[in-house]
């Protein structure tokens, strides 16, 4: 089913928070609020990860190592059914040096504790 | 929630179809049984590819370009909510010339006509 435009609008503040906290101003700690406690991410190039701590430590060798300097997340579909939605979106990395990079994603959002998380993230480049 | 027994062994089967079928006969109609009619792929290094003549299309081409001789697909993950099934595994694709490669992926199912077939489609190496 389509979602309600309030939800709508919690998962892009969910999906900015990514952006505006753990990539600008590499609060890592803000990654509490995007993922779910057992998430699991699939990396390009890298086996699956575990867990919100390992999805953690992830992010805070991957961002500063890739010279990511902002993402902008756009969704284009999502699919609510029952406790789970599942977004499909497009996703513009700004990478130091000015270079830019499109990727696509899919993401499974479960809720924990009453809020919408990711609780799967799986993503690849377009090119 | 979990699945039970008979589904997860009807989601095998049409894993299985994609390998017996589609690669090791060149069969792309078997991709009917497999995708929904408005399915979406997310490749690597491609955009996105969205209904079912485009993704049979893709296949069509992608297949004997990237030299796949089989695929065995093991489930690692499902989770069913409401009509949308959530599934997690990995890929192991055999190449000509012997080569493996590692994909994982997450597949999003949904029922078409009564029958459970892959939604939403996305995948990745692990190096």
């Amino acid at each position: 089913m389509s979602l309600p435009e309030s939800l709508r609008k919690n998962m892009q503040q969910i999906n900015e928070l990514f952006d505006s906290s753990v990539i600008k101003k590499r609060d890592f700690d803000a990654l509490d609020k995007i993922y779910t406690s057992d998430a699991r991410i699939l990396p390009p190039g890298a086996p699956l990860i575990q867990g919100r701590a390992n999805i953690r430590e992830f992010w805070q060798s991957a961002i500063p190592a890739l010279g990511v300097m902002g993402l902008k997340l756009t969704s284009e579909d999502a699919h609510l059914d029952g406790d789970s939605i599942v977004e499909i979106g497009q996703g513009d990395l700004a990478l130091n040096g000015g270079q830019t990079l499109a990727v696509k994603y899919v993401v499974h959002w479960k809720q924990e504790d009453g809020k919408w998380k990711w609780h799967t993230d799986i993503w690849n480049t377009n090119q």
